[in-house]
C-alpha cells in the first residue's frame, strides 16, 4: 500500500512534470508563431496578376511552351529554362550564367520561383515586374541574343501551332503574336512558380512542421534582426538594400554599382534588391555575384556585413536548418516538359 | 408504279457499288497491311536490355536525373538533354551541336528516341551500344567537355541523394558510382524511350489509323525501293549504306568520311548508318551533317542520290504525308523533369 501511494505520487509528478513541458512547448510554439506572423505570410496559391495580364489556362500554357523554347534565342539552343532551370529550382547553379557565345553576364540568375512576389525583377529592380523581366534577357547579347523583337515575332509566326496558341491565349487581340504578348504569356507561367514549404504550413497553424532545430533558427532569424530585410511572403524580395553596411561584402567588385545604374542616386551605390530565401538551399551560389558557394559562409558574411555581428557556428547551424525549411515543391505542371510545335520551311533559321 | 421501279433500280446499282467500293477498298488495305508487314514491325513498349544492364525501374529514374542533369558536363550547363531535347523529339533542330565554349562537333545530333532499336550508335557506329555512346559526349572538349571519368565519379559522389540512388539502381555492386554505371543508368532510361505512332496501329491491324494519303505514301515508299534500307522498327537504324550511290550528296564535305573512320575499308568512305525515320517530320535539319531543313528536299535528295531516280512533287508529298504517319508520342514519365539533387560544399564546381 505505502508502495503503491510512492508509485502513484512519483507518477502524478512526472505526469505533471510532461503536462508542464507540453504546456511549455505549445506556449512557446504559439509565441514563436505569433511573432512570425508578424513578419511572415504564407504563400498564396498563385502570384496575383495585373489587371492587364490575367492569368489564364490557355496563357499559363503558350507561356510555359515559350519558356521552355530554344527558338527564343539566336542559336536557336538557350532557353528561358537554360539559366532558370526547374529542374534545379529556377537556377543554373553557376556563378554567372552561360549566354550566346557562352558568354558570361555580370550578375548570378536569380530563380524564377515565387519572384513575381517580389517590388521588382532583376538585381537592381529595372524592370517593374516580370512582364518587362521577359522582355530582357531574349534581347540581350550576351544572353538569348535575338537581334530584335521583329525576329523573334517571325519565327513564331512562322510556325501554325503557335499562331493559333496566341490566339487562344489573347483572344480579344487582332494580332496576338506579339513580343509584348511573349512576355505576357511568359509572366503568367511564372505566376504559377509558388512552391509552398514545411514553412508555409507553420504560418497556417500547424507548429508541428519545423522541426526543434528549424524552430530555434526561425527565432534567431528574428532575433538577430535578418527579418528586417527578409521578410513577407517571400523572406525578401520586398525591398533595395546596401550591400555592406557594417563592412564591404569581401568579394565587391567596385564597378558593379547596382540599383545606382537604375537611379542615378550616389545612396544607390551597391545597393541591390534583396533576394528571397524561399529555395535558398538549392539557389546557390550565393549574392548578386554568385561569389559564394556555401550557405554557411553566406549567412555569415551577412551577420557581419548587414548586421554587424559575428554569429557562433550553432547559431548558423540554426539558422540554416530553419532556411532549409523554405525549400518548397514546384507544381508539377511546371516541370512537365511541352512537346514543341515543329518549325516550318520558312522558319528563320538558328545563327550561331 | 414505273418511278418506283426505277429509282428501286438505281438504289439497288448504288447500294452494289458502295459494296464493291468498300470490298476493293478492303482488299488493297489487306495486301498493303501484308506488304508491309513484309518490311517493318510494330515498336515494342520497350528497347531489349541487354543482359548485363537489365531495365529496372530504380535504373530508369537514376538514368533520367542523370539525362537532365548539367552536371555531367565541365560548364555545369550541358546535359544530354541540351542536344538531346525530349521538348524537340530528342533533337536539338541545328545544323551540328552547341557543345562547350559554344564549339560544333561535325555532325548533327541524332535523335535519341527509339535510338536503341540500332544497330549501333552514332553516324558511323563507332559504339556498340546505348551503354557505349553515353560514355561518348561526356568526356568530348566540344561537347560536355568533362576532362576524365573521375571527375564525373567525384562530383556524383559529393551528391548524397545520387549515391543512394546508385546504391539502389545497382544494388550487387560495391562500389556503385562509377562511370560504367553512369552509362548503364542514361543507357537504361534511353531504352524507355520509345514513340508509338499512327503507323504502329497500322501495322497491328488497324488499317484506319492511316489517311488515304499516308497509305499512297506508304504504298510508294515500298514500290520506289526506300524501303531497301528503311526498314524494320525503326523505319532505319539496321544498316550502313554509301552516301551517293547514284550521285553524290550534293552537300557532301569530302573529308568527311564516314564509317571509313572506324573500320579503315576504302569502301566505307562516305558510309553512314541508316537513320531511323520515326519523328523524322521533328528531326530536321536532315542527313548527317544537317544541311537539308525541309523533308521534302531530303526526300528529293534520297531519291536521286540513293535510288537514281526523280520523284515528282505529288509522289514527294505522298512520302511526306507517310512519313508523318511515323510522329509518335514520347513517354510521359520522360517528360517529366527530374527535380535533381543538390551539390554539396565538396562538389567540384563547374568551369567554364
Amino acid at each position: 500500500m505505502k508502495k503503491l501511494a510512492v508509485v502513484g505520487l512519483v507518477s502524478a509528478a512526472l505526469f505533471g512534470a510532461a503536462t508542464y513541458s507540453i504546456a511549455v512547448q505549445r506556449d512557446s510554439d504559439s509565441a514563436l508563431l505569433r511573432e512570425a506572423r508578424k513578419y511572415f505570410q504564407p504563400l498564396p496559391k498563385e502570384i496575383p496578376a495585373p489587371p492587364d495580364n490575367p492569368t489564364t489556362k490557355e496563357k499559363v500554357e503558350l507561356g510555359k511552351m515559350l519558356y521552355y523554347d530554344p527558338r527564343l534565342s539566336l542559336s536557336g539552343v538557350i532557353s528561358c529554362n537554360t539559366c532558370h532551370n526547374l529542374a534545379t529550382y529556377g537556377v543554373d547553379n553557376i556563378e554567372t550564367s552561360l549566354g550566346h557565345d557562352f558568354k558570361t553576364g555580370g550578375k548570378n540568375a536569380p530563380t524564377v520561383l515565387n519572384a513575381g512576389f517580389q517590388i521588382a525583377q532583376f538585381w537592381d529592380g529595372r524592370a517593374k515586374d516580370l512582364e518587362e523581366q521577359a522582355k530582357g534577357p531574349i534581347l540581350n547579347p550576351v544572353e538569348m541574343a535575338m537581334p530584335s523583337p521583329e525576329l523573334v515575332v517571325e519565327r513564331l509566326k512562322s510556325i501554325d501551332e503557335y499562331v493559333k496558341a496566341f490566339k487562344k491565349a489573347f483572344p480579344q487581340d487582332k494580332d496576338p503574336v506579339t513580343y509584348d504578348n511573349v512576355a505576357k504569356a511568359i509572366a503568367a507561367f511564372e505566376r504559377t512558380l509558388v512552391t509552398p514549404s514545411r514553412f508555409d504550413e507553420f504560418l497556417r497553424g500547424n507548429t508541428k512542421a519545423l522541426t526543434q532545430k528549424e524552430k530555434e533558427g526561425l527565432k534567431l532569424f528574428m532575433e538577430k534582426g535578418c527579418v528586417a530585410c527578409h521578410n513577407g511572403v517571400d523572406v525578401g524580395g520586398n525591398m533595395f538594400q546596401k550591400f555592406g553596411i557594417y563592412k564591404p561584402y569581401p568579394y565587391q567588385d567596385p564597378n558593379d554599382l547596382g540599383r545606382y545604374n537604375v537611379t542615378k542616386n550616389e545612396a544607390d551605390k551597391y545597393v541591390y534588391k534583396v533576394p528571397s530565401l524561399r529555395n535558398v538551399t538549392r539557389t546557390y551560389p550565393y549574392f548578386h555575384d554568385g561569389k559564394v558557394w556555401d550557405l554557411r559562409e553566406a549567412v555569415k558574411i551577412m551577420g557581419e556585413t548587414q548586421l554587424g555581428i559575428t554569429l557562433t557556428e550553432e547559431e548558423i547551424d540554426k539558422i540554416v536548418a530553419f532556411l532549409d525549411s523554405l525549400t518548397g515543391r514546384i507544381p508539377e505542371n511546371a516541370l512537365k516538359l511541352p512537346v514543341l510545335p515543329p518549325s516550318s520551311p520558312n522558319t528563320p533559321k538558328p545563327q550561331k
